[in-house]
This record gives C-alpha cells, sequence and structure tokens, in this order.
C-alpha cells in the first residue's frame, strides 16, 4: 500500500470572499463567472471597492485535497505560500484538515505576499474570481520531492499552475517520479482561458500522461476548439483511458473503458458555486482511490460539490463522510 | 446636526471561528461560553489543535459599529490594529461598511501583531472565545482625538478595554470631550469576569458619567453583586437613565424614565451566538439617535441579534435595514 492515495499540487491560496451586485463587477470592469489573473496595484483598487468580507482557505486542488482528507483519503498536498499571517492560516487549515502539508515557506523577505482570491458572489449565486498569484506563483521543481511522489497512487494536477514556466518543470517532475513508481496521474483543466493559454502545452501533457482528465464542458470544449460537447467527449475519450466533465446544473458525465456515464446533480439549494469543480473531483477522486465504479464515482462528486455549493466558501462545512453514508455511497 | 451619531471605542481584532465539540473544550482547558484572555503561546498552541477555520473582523465594539453602519448611522470606530495582513483586513471591513475608521497604525515593527480571537462554536450554538489582544492592548489617549468626540451624539465604549490603564484614560478623554459638548456615553459591561477584574472602576465610571448601560444579565449580576436579576436591575435604574440588559433566548429588558420595558426574542434558528450582544446594541443604539421609544429600541436590538446569531460569525450579512423594514420598525 503506498503512503498517499492522492497528492495534489496547485495554487495555494486564501479566498477573500464578498457578496457583489452585477452592477459592481460592471463597473470594477470584472468579468463575470470567470478567473481572472490580477497584480498587486489592481489588487489593491478592487479590494478597495469590495464590502465587507470574509477570508475562507482556498486554491483549486488545495480545496480537492482538503475534500479528499474530510473523506479519510491519505493526501498530500504541494503549493506555495509566504511565512506570513494569510500563509500560516492557509496551512493551518490545510494541517488541520489532516491534507499533508509541508511546502516549504517563501521567505518573509519575498517581494510577494501569500497569493489571494478575491471571489465576488452575485445574487444569482455566480462567482468572479480575481487572483492574485503572490508566492503561489514560484512553485517550481526544487518544491518537489521525488521519493514523495513515489508514493502517491494517484497525482492531482491544478491547470492553473500552468501559468509558470517553472511550474511546468515541476509538474513534469512529479509525474516523472509518479509513473516511474506505478502511480497514476489526473489533471483539471481549470478554466477554459487558462486552456486558450496553454492549448498544446494541455495537449501535450494530456495524450502522454494523464490517466484521469477532469475538466467542466467550456474547457473542454476550448481543449479541442470545438463547440460540440460531444464531439469533444469523443475526442477525450480517445486522449485518456478516464475522463469526468461536470456539466454545472446538469450534473456530470463521465467515460471510462470505452462506457459513458451520466449522473445529475443533486437537488441542493445554492449559495455560492465556488469550489464547485474542485470538490467534484475530491467526490470522483475518493471513488477511484475506493475502487468504486464510474457511476458511483459521479455520484460521489455530485455529491460533495452539492455540499459546498449550500455555503459560502470553497472547502467542505458539512461531515462529506456522513453526506455521502446517508445517501448510501459507503 | 453632529457629524457622528455614535462613535464606539473597543478591541480591533479579527476573529477565527471554527466548529468544535465539547471535548475539544475539555481537553484543551476552555472555559465555554466565556472569553478568555490568552497570551502569543497560548494562541499559538490551542490554534494549532483547532480545525480548519474562516476568518471574519470582529471585536465587540467594532461588531456594533459595523451594525450601526449597516443601518445607515453615522458612525466612527477608534481600535488599534498593526500594519500587518490582519490589520489591512480588519480596517478594510470596517470602511467597506462605512463604518469610519482611522485608528493610527501600529507599526510593521511593533513586537506584537493585529489582535485575533479564536472563536470556537459548539453543537449547541454557544461561543468560547480566547482573545490574543495583540496591538489592540496598546490603545492609549494619543489614539483618541478630542475634536473628532466633541462632534459625537454618543459615545460607545466597550467595557473589555479596561483591562488596560492607558485605554481607561483613553476612555476618560473622549467621555471629557463628548461630555464637554453635550454628547451622551453608553458602555457595554462586555463579560462578567471583565466585571469582576474591574468592578469599582466600573461602579465609578456608571455612576459619574454613563447615560446609557448595555449588559447582559451575568454581567448585571456581577456588577452588584447579586444572583437577583430585579434587584440589580432596580439598582442600575439609580445608577443610569437608561439601561438595556438582554437574558439570552428571552430576548431584552430595558428601562427608562422610571419605567420597565421587556421584548421577547425573535425565533431566529440559533447557528452561532457570537456577536448577539454586540448587535443587540447596534438595533438599540439605532433607535436611541433614531428618536425612538424604548420598547422599539429593545425591538431593533432584538431583531439586528437575531440576524447575526442565525449564521456563523458576528458580523451582519443581511440587509439590516430591510430586515427592519420587514418588521414594521423603520
Amino acid at each position: 500500500m503506498k503512503k498517499f492515495q492522492v497528492i495534489g499540487i496547485g495554487n495555494a491560496m486564501v479566498d477573500v470572499l464578498a457578496r457583489v451586485d452585477d452592477a459592481f463587477l460592471v463597473e470594477n470592469g470584472v468579468e463575470k463567472g470567470i478567473m481572472t489573473l490580477i497584480d498587486t496595484a489592481r489588487a489593491a483598487e478592487l479590494y478597495s471597492h469590495m464590502g465587507p468580507a470574509r477570508e475562507v482557505s482556498g486554491g483549486s486542488a488545495a480545496n480537492t485535497i482538503a475534500g479528499l482528507a474530510a473523506l479519510g483519503a491519505r493526501t498530500a498536498y504541494i503549493g506555495k505560500v509566504k511565512d506570513d499571517q494569510l500563509g500560516a492560516i492557509f496551512a493551518h487549515d490545510m494541517r488541520a484538515q489532516g491534507a499533508g502539508y509541508d511546502t516549504p515557506l517563501a521567505p518573509k523577505t519575498h517581494a510577494a505576499e501569500t497569493g489571494r482570491c478575491m471571489v465576488m458572489v452575485s445574487p444569482d449565486s455566480e462567482r468572479s474570481m480575481n487572483t492574485y498569484l503572490g508566492v503561489s506563483e514560484f512553485l517550481a521543481p526544487d518544491d518537489i520531492d521525488a521519493a514523495q511522489m513515489a508514493e502517491a497512487e494517484w497525482l492531482y494536477l491544478e491547470g492553473y499552475r500552468f501559468d509558470g514556466p517553472d511550474s511546468q518543470a515541476a509538474f513534469a517532475k512529479a509525474i516523472d517520479a509518479c509513473k516511474g513508481a506505478g502511480g497514476k496521474v489526473s489533471v483539471t483543466l481549470s478554466d477554459p482561458f487558462c486552456v486558450n493559454r496553454h492549448r498544446e502545452a494541455f495537449r501535450t501533457l494530456i495524450h502522454d500522461h494523464i490517466d484521469l482528465l477532469f475538466c467542466n464542458e467550456h474547457e473542454l470544449k476550448a481543449l479541442y476548439e470545438t463547440d460540440d460537447l460531444d464531439a469533444a467527449i469523443v475526442r477525450a475519450r480517445k486522449d485518456v483511458p478516464m475522463l469526468a466533465c461536470t456539466v454545472g446544473a446538469k450534473g456530470a458525465h463521465a467515460t471510462s473503458g470505452g462506457q459513458d456515464y451520466h449522473d445529475p446533480a443533486t437537488n441542493a439549494a445554492v449559495v455560492d458555486v465556488t469550489g464547485a469543480g474542485d470538490l467534484f473531483a475530491a467526490g470522483f477522486l475518493y471513488g477511484v482511490v475506493s475502487g468504486r465504479d464510474p457511476l458511483t464515482c459521479l455520484r460521489m462528486g455530485n455529491h460533495a460539490a452539492g455540499e459546498v455549493i449550500s455555503h459560502i466558501g470553497a472547502r467542505p462545512e458539512a461531515d462529506l463522510k456522513a453526506l455521502f453514508g446517508a445517501h448510501g455511497l459507503l
């Protein structure tokens, strides 16, 4: 038995969550529903216009690993924060969840701070994210311990981190070590704009190394440059042994072993969609590492996503294990 | 018309909120339901044992002023944070609420950090608070602008800050300036243990200067060293022109002009009682500065408290004005 069932690698950051109306998004030039990278000056300007907020640890792959740890999976997480107050909060929340977090801190003297994501939640529960990456950008091969990667059954790579060449090299190092020891690798496409920025790198990675591809319909269409989801799924089926693709309120599709699967979304009341994709991945991966069939994996993904969209913030608040038990999934 | 309807002075801090079970409180030696002051070492130890948390700006009088500002009152707030990340969060949240916050920051070189309060919420919705005061302890007369105090219809003083001699001197300076210009002064007793620590100072202050006393039943009994709430209220009636005393799930009492008033609590579902007293004071004071009768003040207090106990965190999340309007209070 390997020490870790899943090791995640991604942008470590703290979410700053506030409710806004759509007029605020327009006035402040924030594009609704997507993630936009911003610099320090823009972050300060936008924050000064935002209403009172709350801070909750976030980061896409970190949310997924937190969900897996909450379900009892053996996990670790690699992502860079600084030795500052927000970095301490991020590290605390990962460790307190039992998620396994030991990435070396960027020193106090580093010019950048711990990354943060301003999450603006609209009345329709949609979220618009403006991200100041801070030191999370500086994740590099030195932060990857090859021996640890060899101890992983699965890697879970966050597509957002493709934005940094050093981080792409870190991914390559992790993949080599993990696969060299018989492990498998999954990736999430993270965001359609991120896919557009790095389409060829994603396609090469996926074709050459990926055992399980996570995405939503917009990201998959962007990857294969088509408006036809079915056609994109057919393409993906040739590229990867397993695919898990969310389709918003309609739930999620999976393909595995040449078979197609679908499970509708839960009917949870939606408060804030932040983290829906991250927790879907947590639930689905929990099913995979527990040896469950693809339809059960989908159901686990949809129930974990249903929990996280029922409240503000992208980390689970309810007992996910109890929730899965109540739905006959354990 | 004075520039400010209410200026609050108190411990500026960020709350670190986590759910715990009662066994956690026992194992970690945390006294349930009260506020305990802790040092940096104890704060670090306790935090390392706490589960994943979220951060929301807090501070008792700051919560009250935030509530008043949310209701549209003209407010200012005085309380000390440091030039660090949590200080920036506190200042942002006060300013974003329109609460009026300009207290000079403690410099980056200060040995202490911005204060924080670890709020442990039990399954029964009770909260236990462990507070590391940080730089909020250093509130001193220099932080009080006498000209600003003269522009206040009401001061609202946080009893917790009686723990610092410099802050008591700051209170005296503020009271002199406010009363010298015809303003009135209210104080909240904050906590029965705080009352026990400073009983004589509180009694002298209340007898000599206070126009409106806020407290809960336990604090009032501690002030007058009696187990009989009715007897304590009779004593208070002689000491202050107006009293507002909360009695938990039974709502609140007021005395004014020799008359007694009572209003039952709202039947809000209780999630977290953190901030109940603070928001009761916000609602009650909003009634006072709007020239409403004592029973309406009580109702406003109970509805504001009812909102804040319906969710995690001590700052209002719903639109308090709309809430008051829906209950025919505006």
